[in-house]
């Protein structure tokens, strides 16, 4: 049975019990009931499930791992993890990660004002707050008022500048002065996608050179007191852990030599984020080399080794890892609207009495295929097709012809490839993806699976339901939006098979997992299309509880919201329907509020043949 | 002198004259001169530009183009087009097309319910809507009620599902049926990186089968007379004509088989988008292979054939080419915030009474390298430095060691590299390109150039002044995310050379082109950043105006708009502040003062160092 990798992909989260997908926690809900029970209130578009559930498995998973590694190393530093806010600001996510963190003093990290901001409302008392990034005179006094309110503040500073700005802030108010980082430019590269942050090269950081005039400008203000930790981060989706451990060695010996230096405070290493996430749903191509457990022993042990060699103390460790808590707690549901069959059906043949040569010779070949000749039949086939397809351009043969050659040329690939029975070659692959099954999701892929777009990254994806049944169709996902590249193609080295449904007797839904992370914040409004409806879900030992309704933008909030004045659009639409012509004023009436419920909705699609 | 490439992407658009890049339309204003005038008013940010005169130069060149064919080719058909709003569907960029294409009846696409909705509230009356892609008994209805309030729209069926779906509608209302469209899939294939939607296995179309199986449908249901397009779209931005021929051909020759099977009010072919834009800055590698005039002349020619052939009446000619007319309208300007150089200054070395022995190498290195021994002087010193960074990662020397090491080396490379004068192998590029000079941009790149993330399209970017100075400095570009993907790096194939400017003595803008096109629409909220400021520039004879100024999304509404309640984070930030310690009730109170500022303002960088 194909379980679509759930063991590799999935972490236990899920299970596949009586066909269904079902969360593998307490009550241990189906997905389809969820869905079910959303859809009775008439929501009808693609659907994000939170599960606060999984939030708390992560950052639990985290600190533990943590735990356990000093203890067993007898590290004397401390364990520290931010959530970075660029990776999900919603607030139905943040809400989940402050109260699922709250035991562990889990903070925020902020990589813009607005995101500061964001920190400083939401961050529990206490806890972390770190600001990465490039930061003006007013976001370094945001970071002085977080420090007066009593927030535990750091700010990293990405260049020299932005230190003289914190000393001109110092200097012109009596605010508190927040700790000070300072990222760190480290010579050993990062791998994967996202490795561009590593290296000599990298955006962020300072080298040698710079950090040592850090230093010495610190020493002049008198402010080298509040310098406390150094950061790098060598980049996101880490697929190997052999980078990591050259960088931390790395930033372990500037650590120990800027300790030496005089850095009294200086107290903290931030490693930044990394930790990968498994998105593979097949085997032969795992997203990363090494467990959480390797990752945090490698961390402890080897900046302890390096500490106890150069005889200075411990640091704190702190993380930033944002992918790794929250990819998993989302979910995206998206209904199947149509199937767009390649089959050809053979009924639909409409001969003539005479027939172009090519298409008897067609005729010939789809009736005299056997187990000998399939090969050179669907050979001679495949040439003649190109053949028709070249006398219709030309005007030598009309559309019914043309039909014909398709349904008879689609019945001879199909009977060889089952004939056959050796896929394996380059031709049949390519034959095979061309036998696809279009399935048309209800959703947009700019909008819910960006790195899709942007970065071909791959999200497991599998139907909720008829997982007691082997899928047989090879799947291409079709979204909605009017856009070719708003598709998900059969990709025969990662295919997607799936099942045969007749969708005017059930639905049939597809889940996108491990969507948590970057997928919302960087949603793209393609043809208008916005964030899809959002439902919390509480997982409890008798049942669930469905809460934190967000419905999707409205037709005119949309346009509202890039600046049109929706009054002026209903009105404007209103008025045209009115002074139209030829139809009763009660038919008028029943279509303008017809109207104004179309328009209240949101723009995903409803009612489909 | 460095140009940019104007001559290749700009289309006479602009033109440079004392230094600085200008308008070349009437009284010509310098970009820097309405930039200047615009920041006068406290903006900091990036900001976008919309030029109106540049879309009414796209539609007019657009119209007349085909104008020209048909009288040349004696066409009988008429020649429309309309603007895919997916393209663009911000308020002053839909309301600056419908004004400047209303002398020519230029109408719009819509490939989404809120885009349909926005077609029937903007399109000049009597102007043709097109309606493509998916789309539900909702979307059918909103096509009827089109249709009735009196709009010229056509819906495109993508496939039999939805035909079914229109019949239904016609049969439960009393509205005026809207004219039927059926996109036709195609055999021929396009070209460039959008091409997929070219092709038997693409997006969108209907089968010759199914157009087959449609006409029946429609003859069945007295419903023919309402088939009047067919429709096709080989791919945007085409790269190469001959796709398109091709295509033609076939179309061509559908329309023909259609006309002849009964499809008596069929009369137009719509042969969908695709006409590119120049986005080159360097000769060698233009973007597409033929000019307006050949698309023009080749489409008219071609269709004519065809139907003179067949003996069938010659049918308008929809187009709906979006990046063509809007990509030149809109230009991002953003400040450069800072230069993080790579010059490593030499006055900073200290050097201690012994030092390393490899440390000692490069030092003689250094001070006896010349014409003769360069390029092996060169080898040495990045041989050593190799060793040296190993040697500071496994604790053996210090972290003034290795920023002497640091400086030693840059230096080492700039003086061999300017002896060497053979900046053509492959490795001396390399060392330019780590020399390259870092321009840190007021800017998003997610938000403002989204194609550039995902599709590594390259927009042209030059200065907008000192172009009477060669530029020499190898620049790559830092964007203000807290993302190492937000940096446009420096590329040998595609050098930008930037100035040296001194950023405490003057302002130093970058000007992106082409970014009228998809760049607003796909724009994400990476770290919370929002589409920029934005202004309409009229010009006219003597000056020029500037209006319809949008500012971008202040802090607080930000956060709104992804659901926070900007009140209850206000209160609690000041609530934080006021019970905190160690200040003055005054101090209190200026602070609260510009936190609420602070709030006020958008989440781009104003004040820095």
């Amino acid at each position: 049975m194909n379980n679509y990798g759930l063991d590799i992909w999935s972490n236990n989260n899920f299970l596949i019990e009586n066909g269904q997908i079902k969360l593998n926690y307490k009550s241990m809900p189906a997905l389809l009931s969820i869905i079910e029970e959303i859809r009775t209130n008439d929501v009808k578009g693609p659907i994000l499930l939170r599960f606060p559930h999984l939030i708390k498995k992560q950052i639990t998973t985290l600190y533990s791992y943590f735990d356990k590694a000093i203890r067993y190393n007898n590290y004397q530093g401390n364990f520290h993890a931010v959530f970075p806010l660029k990776v999900n600001q919603y607030p139905h996510a943040v809400k989940a990660i402050a109260e699922q963190g709250r035991e562990f003093g889990y903070g925020l990290e902020a990589g813009s004002k607005a995101e500061l901001i964001l920190a400083m409302s939401q961050t529990t008392h206490g806890a972390p707050i770190t600001v990465n990034g490039f930061k003006d005179k007013e976001m370094m006094t945001l970071g002085f008022i977080a420090a007066q309110s009593g927030h535990n503040i750091t700010l990293t500073i990405e260049g020299l500048g932005e230190l003289e700005t914190i000393i001109e802030v110092a200097n012109e108010c009596n605010l508190k002065v927040p700790n000070i980082g300072i990222r760190v430019r480290l010579h050993s590269a990062g791998t994967g996608i996202w490795a561009k942050s590593g290296g000599m090269d990298a955006k962020f950081g300072l080298t040698s050179t710079e950090i040592i005039e850090a230093i010495t400008l610190l020493r002049n203000e008198n402010m080298l007191d509040n310098f406390t930790m150094i950061h790098f981060h060598i980049g996101s989706q880490m697929e190997d852990i052999a980078p990591l451990k050259r960088a931390l060695r790395e930033a372990g010996n500037i650590y120990a030599e800027l300790k030496k230096m005089g850095a009294n405070s200086l107290n903290s290493i931030n490693i930044g984020g990394g930790l990968a996430v498994e998105y593979d749903q097949h085997t032969h191509s795992k997203s990363r080399n090494y467990s959480v457990d390797e990752f945090s022993s490698s961390v402890v042990f080897l900046i302890g080794e390096i500490m106890n060699a150069k005889n200075v103390s411990h640091p704190d460790i702190y993380t930033e890892s944002g992918r790794f808590i929250v990819a998993s707690h989302a979910v995206l549901i998206t209904p199947v609207l149509e199937l767009f069959t390649q089959d050809y059906q053979e009924r639909l043949l409409n001969f003539k009495v005479v027939n172009p040569p090519l298409l008897e010779e067609l005729k010939y070949l789809s009736k005299n295929l056997n187990n000998k000749n399939s090969i050179e039949y669907l050979h001679d086939a495949l040439d003649h097709m190109e053949s028709l397809l070249t006398l219709f351009d030309l005007g030598y043969i009309d559309l019914q012809d043309r039909s014909n050659a398709e349904i008879l040329v689609h019945s001879i690939i199909k009977k060889a490839l089952y004939l056959t029975n050796a896929y394996s070659t380059n031709e049949f692959v390519q034959l095979q993806v061309r036998l696809q099954e279009r399935y048309l999701i209800n959703a947009s892929i700019f909008q819910s699976l960006p790195d899709y777009w942007g970065l071909d990254q791959h999200f497991p994806v599998m139907p909720l339901h008829h997982l007691d049944v082997v899928p047989l169709r090879a799947a291409s996902l079709w979204d909605i939006t009017c856009d070719s590249d708003g598709e998900i193609g059969f990709n025969p080295e990662k295919p997607l098979y799936l099942h045969d449904v007749n969708l005017d007797e059930e639905d049939y839904f597809l889940g996108f997992f491990n969507v948590g992370a970057y997928q919302e914040t960087l949603g793209m409004n393609h043809n208008l299309f916005t964030h899809p409806n959002e439902y919390t879900v509480n997982i409890d030992d008798t049942s669930y509880n469905i809460i934190n309704e967000v419905e999707s933008k409205n037709i005119l909030d949309i346009l509202d919201s890039i600046g049109y004045n929706k009054s002026d659009i209903l009105n404007k639409l209103k008025h045209d329907l009115k002074i139209s012509d030829f139809i009763t004023e009660k038919e008028k009436n029943d279509t303008l509020a017809k109207l104004e419920t179309f328009v209240e909705q949101n723009g995903y699609l409803r009612t489909t043949n």
